[in-house]
């Protein structure tokens, strides 16, 4: 599960985890830290499973000498607070999470860092990740000049990388899903796909407008491929693969069962 | 094999046919009518395997009422002609071809047309093709504001579409090739990966500087992502994956070998 801004916070992020994912609450959702502390002890009571805490670095705090240290000491907090309520997996993302992605590590704790730019993986690889996640184009969160599509980052990354590879951007179905492990990734982290879904907490009628937007249009080509940001909200191309507002578990159950259909396809089981 | 515009010529391409993929000759390389005979004519002397012939069609002549009539007899001279030397696959691409595929395929050869929008495939299915080729926006051929990436064109187009789909944009491996097929694709189109090909009729020094662009260089990125066409001539990406000048069959055999250890490492043969 993406880090999913505003809607990365234990009512989600739990019945994710729940539904045989892996849930993630996005630290910085809660400026108060006690808030982040009961989020993640309220996360604790509705799901026994693995769960996540992701923490966004902002480039422009840690790269700015007047703020880089207060803002360090901010994100420590977070990060021990979690390590304090035993939170074992943890992403990064934004910034060189090297100074955090240390802490994690040294507490047993492990640390998957998300970028958009393959050369930030290997970056990443360099300072210890455990794991990337690499969003490609086709995803509708942050990007860079030199963010490619899906395709091109993990077949690239499968070459250059020794660590375990996350692909994004654009991935909602079973063939997208089993084409980015063929490509080359371990695992796939989804965010526009579970937009629709029933528990995702935005109303129906915003979902029902997703769910009918024309990925094909020249406004969605603008915004997801040339960064055209202003032009309106939309999720990233992934959403086309939804047909219907399902629940969590029935849409992973589906994405399993469409990818045994799909080898079996192949004449491989 | 790409139509490949200039170098779409009976002597690259016989040497993809012999190497076991289907070569392709663009019929517009030959100005004259006589000269394209004869290429075919040629062809055949340096292949029994099989191959087929490209026709782009563009879109200002035939979509402009003067020129209109005139531009069809010509592309259906230069049909007739490749159907009198018994070609049987033809490939066409640029502008609505149903006047031309019809009579390819009432003469018994095979018409596949190349787009690199969903919604042209749809309606080239709509035409009567018999398979189409979707280009996705890694390609670096001829785009539309429309395109999307190889991921969302094959997922999409497996959903929509019931004729064979052939996947092109950014496959340069086996990684690419597997997930293409993994994603919905019958069959793959190979452009800017056979560029650095040892029998590819371009200059070694050139081949050599293809070899070491740099993929996640900006200017590449608005090359092939923002149309910027002007910026500089770059091949996709898809050229990342080729380290070596390799000759056509040991380029292809590779992919073969590499594509079954692929399947084998997920414990499927």
């Amino acid at each position: 599960m993406a880090a999913f801004g505003g809607w990365g916070k234990a009512e989600f992020a739990s019945q994710f985890s729940e539904s045989g994912g892996l849930g993630i609450i996005a630290a910085l959702n809660f400026p108060d830290i006690n808030e982040f502390k009961e989020e993640i002890q309220k996360m604790k009571t509705l799901t026994n499973k693995p769960f996540g805490v992701n923490l966004s670095l902002p480039h422009h705090r840690l790269n700015n000498s007047h703020e880089k240290n207060q803002a360090k000491k901010r994100y420590f907090k977070y990060v021990n607070t979690a390590l304090e309520e035993n939170v074992g997996i943890f992403t990064t993302s934004g910034y060189k999470a090297k100074f955090i992605g240390k802490r994690i590590q040294e507490s047993g704790a492990i640390w998957f860092h998300k970028c958009v730019v393959l050369k930030h993986a290997i970056s990443a690889q360099e300072s210890g990740a455990d794991a990337v996640t690499l969003v490609g184009l086709e995803g509708t969160g942050f990007k860079n000049p030199l963010t490619q599509t899906t395709l091109i980052n993990i077949t690239m990354a499968k070459k250059l990388l020794d660590i375990p590879i996350i692909a994004a951007g654009g991935i909602g179905d079973a063939r997208g899903f089993l084409g980015a492990l063929i490509m080359g990734a371990d695992a796939v982290c989804l965010g526009t796909a579970l937009m629709s879904t029933r528990e995702c907490p935005v109303s129906e009628d915003i979902k029902k407008k997703w769910l009918e937007l024309d990925i094909f249009s020249e406004n969605v080509h603008k915004k997801i491929y040339k960064y055209n940001t202003k032009s309106f909200m939309a999720p990233s191309t992934a959403i086309a693969h939804q047909i219907h507002i399902l629940p969590l578990k029935e849409y992973l159950s589906k994405l399993i069962r469409d990818s045994e259909l799909i080898f079996e396809s192949f004449g491989l089981t």
